[in-house]
């Protein structure tokens, strides 16, 4: 029997599908430091035959490893295949790799809407693959662990959804919260629009500026409000409101809820319900979170404040959205999903400063 | 008669009390541009006698003035004295300078809230000059014009207050919103924070940074609250939360209303209501306002949306904190006591990129 | 007679070719403002029929002209047009601009070098309009200013050139520096990229960054040793390496000569040889140039230093590379053509903090 | 026997003086990380009594240690002490701590300049510890690794004189540059200046900005040229001009040195050369550093370039000023110190984006 915090070093062949992009470099960034994971393969249609610390100087050193084309075979080999990809690109191959045996992980937005109509009018397509749609559990393990553990595919939660989850989701559990008029203000780097050339975001458009933008309707409206209905126990209505950080990292998420006892001890609900989360740090009272604090870390940091104790809960919550909000989430799901330790390869601290 | 657009050259003698914060040098840039204003005296206790193009190298080759020490004589021979103060400074000389004949554009929180306790109550100190806190008049040109003409002694509005002010007055002089629920989520960049040596507002601290800050309570808050009731006519409740952005200038106000009534058209209103102001520009429909469109300029940018029809009002509103948040205003605030043209020496677009 | 600082009232008619760029804006930001302009067109194929205010919202209550297509016809209305356009571009239109009595200043690097065969090799194209580049005056105006005023055809400086040239010159000029052996060691801000969408650009790959680029040669260059040879009368050898500096505006130029004379009094040369300049300001003896302190503003800082009194001179300058490195610098040239003072709508402090 | 790539776990106490700053952080931040390093003391006069993690949010969940008072019983437990303290602290500590076995790694200039009599002038103060300025050894790896095993008491370089000696190092060991002209122009993030308040260093002053500073004299100066004339074996003559960068970590050194052989293959040479190096990655030729290539990691990056074959070389070296520049690189000589892989607790790839 192993000694404990020891265990088999049977490595995990990992694939990852559309690794040019921020995610797929910051699933590269993590995996390299994790001692169970092998990487076997990563794929990109354009970047083939590159290696990838060409494109990913960082990485120099590190890894010596080519990007491939795209190709079901190779893939089948893996154990766990993550997609890095825009939407809409999963859709396509997961049914052959599943069948296959092997489980994936998908960061994109294709399996994490329930329903498909919904899907289909938040991202102007039809979807590709409906029949796994209901199989897809959504990879939140803080409300979601047990159904991680034993799932074929996960659909890793947005970045701005994780944040507005795990805000509201004490207030919610505990029916403490008016869900008829939440609203979610959040704010986000640069980093979430991806690496792809766009004049908004060059530094001379989103550096030294602040703005909101998808106001009328965001995609990641439907899926944060069936998170926060599943939560509730019943349907919620949001106002969400993104915004654009002159940052490169980080997402900041400040949440407004009226709340239905004034005199719930917001501080004890919110410590007692993270107490053992392994990612999730409520802040004491009278402190703020910093995006900093975060970054390139899996934390999530919680604050919440009920300002002049005038029945209105002011939650502030912040995660480095290439981590918690994406590839670092993704690590924590790999890790329920092959029974590691849920920290493993994502140990370190923020850097700060 | 003159002809249009010329006026008699009588120039407007001017000094300003505490010119060595960022308040300070930013009036000393508007108004070396400014054509009937002399500058004749500039204060500081710290710096008397030192050039002020020394500690501020923009103004080399603009402006030929050394710091002085505050003296009542000498500002006494003013048409009119801004105080760019800390709080707490200008009530001790104010009466001195009006017994003189001198106008005061005070641009501290000294004279904003009529109520002394609640003024008091908010900035930790004995108020020095209450008898004068009535008279004083609160120098939001777009709300109080006519006011203002004839004032003797102007406080100048709040940096955050002039956004979220200027962001609800529509909809509250028509009564249009819940008012006992009002929302306000803030930004600002670190110029708001003054020039004063600090370890939060380094660059190393504050940059690729975001937060909030002072949710529990910040002084802004009953400035606000008050502006807001004078224009509803009735008490207001707002909660109010500020966060610092890693930008030098720019405040961001999102603002949440529930609407009384959804089915008003919000841009039209918003238009209707702005049309005429020189400094507010409402942008078209589907449009959002950007901190940097506005930098260094005087200009308010306001967009309003109603999410997904459901009866919230979101209003987008983008100001420079030093210029319309604070030195601007002040000038705009001259232009109309000294019954010049209200764009006088504020004409220069933001500069952008 | 004129009373001084009167002068007849007839405006100036102008047009500018490609106004979609960092260029572009720039002019437009300074003409709105200058008493003597009357902008009639502004062209772009791309965006032809869209509201400049549209593409770039600074200018909103400031200018109502749309872009139109470029038409040589509508261009010979004008007394002077500018060209905001990439290299290559110029070439083609110039000659019937000239031909139809219209003055030119070009922003590009069309005209700019006067061996064609230099110019061929460096821009990997064919000149276009070969027989004019003799006739085109280099606009430098603290090298040129005589030239320039009897000039059909200017070629406007280039950003890092403007720098670079004023910072050597007064050493140049007196034969104090060892011309075999010159280095410029600078950094320009992202703008210098110009406005289209790249990846190496985006805020996420710019911002907390700092590399160099074009070390084993810059297209600058030549520009820069064509004009060093000039100013010294004898042929050059420059060792340039251009940086990217995570900041939207400014070039900082550090220049580093071996000084013939070590006991020349650096500070008193450079000193007398900008006394007159009404936009060079040599900075008193200890101070450092930051780029900052030209933000927005027409001029160029400089200092001068021999470290440890070892022969060798470092000289620091800094410009905005958008004014004065390019639509400021292009303004002056403007004002000194039609016999304007100098510093005409270009007299507004640089924007600090 | 061990088996490659295991050995046996005895921990290595360490306590740090003076760890409010940023190396301070940063050296938390990488031995929290280390499997060989167990943190028995922290000390800080200032903040003694007060958790670690609440002066730096980033290590909540990772470290629960209080800073304590500076006290040498305490610290005469450990194996190793680091100090992180501005210059002139360690000098009266080191001593007793020697004495009682323990080792040093001091992070300061107080050790580092083998003349005294250099160091009392640059420092101007007497030195406090002359008797063993001839014992410590100069802690650069890759000059000095052989003498660092041994040693008692390492003086940690700085962080400018890390990148300007390795990037001369292959040039000056093989006689190839002229070295009575060698030039180094450097830039630093904001954290090179420490975590101490200051208007300067403001993000309202320094973002946005670029300038030099200590140009007449750096502290650095003396340093980096005893480090070149022991690489040289003959005295040398450096021009060093620090730049001040908009970026919280990173250092860049563009180095110019002329090349007795022009006909050398410089980028063979530097490949060589650093072939066997853990931490000095040379590039392909035609790629230059970028300094976030080594955010948060312990690399050097460098490029060597020949431009135009004039007879130059131009060297490009990128650290980060926290972690090769001091606080890796300390870690880097404890896990030579105590015969551990050198780059234990090391091996994290750069954040990027």
């Amino acid at each position: 029997m192993a000694a404990p915090g020891f265990w088999p070093r049977i490595m995990i062949k990992v694939g990852i599908v559309g690794g040019t992009g921020y995610t797929g470099v910051e699933l590269l960034r993590l995996l390299v430091g994790h001692p169970r994971v092998e990487l076997v393969a990563i794929t990109s249609r354009q970047e083939a035959g590159r290696g990838v610390a060409e494109l990913f100087p960082n990485l120099r050193g590190h890894l010596d490893l080519a990007f491939s084309e795209p190709d079901v075979e190779r893939l089948a080999g893996c154990d766990l295949v993550f997609f890095a990809t825009p939407h809409g690109v999963a859709q396509a191959t997961v049914p052959a790799l599943l069948a296959r045996g092997v489980k994936v992980i998908d960061l994109s937005a294709d399996f994490r809407i329930r329903s498909v109509p919904l899907w289909e009018r938040w991202y102007g397509q039809t979807h590709g693959c409906p029949e796994l749609v209901a199989e897809a559990v959504y990879g939140l393990p803080e409300f979601n662990r047990e159904r991680i553990r034993g799932a074929r595919l996960i659909a890793c939660p947005g970045c701005y959804p994780t944040s507005v989850l795990l805000g509201f989701l004490p207030l919610l559990e505990q029916g403490l919260a008016d869900i008829t008029d939440l609203i979610a203000n959040s704010a986000s780097g640069v980093s979430g629009a991806g690496r792809q050339a766009s004049i908004p975001n060059l530094l001379t458009e989103a550096s030294d500026n602040f703005k909101a933008y998808g106001v009328a309707g965001h995609r990641h409206l439907p899926e944060i409000e069936q998170g926060l209905a599943d939560i509730a126990g019943a349907s919620v209505a949001l106002t969400f409101v993104p915004h654009l950080l002159p940052i490169i990292r980080g997402i900041h998420s400040t949440l407004y809820a009226t709340l239905t006892d004034p005199e719930v001890d917001l501080q004890a609900l919110y410590e007692q319900r993270y107490r053992d989360e392994p990612f999730v740090d409520v802040l004491p009272a009278g402190q703020y979170p910093e995006t900093r604090t975060v970054r390139g870390a899996n934390w999530v940091r919680i604050a919440v404040q009920q300002p002049q104790g005038r029945g209105k809960a002011v939650v502030m919550v912040v995660e480095d959205n290439l981590v918690k909000g994406a590839s670092g989430q993704a690590v924590q799901n790999l890790n329920i999903l092959f029974d590691l330790p849920e920290t493993l390869g994502l140990d370190a601290p923020a850097l700060l400063p």
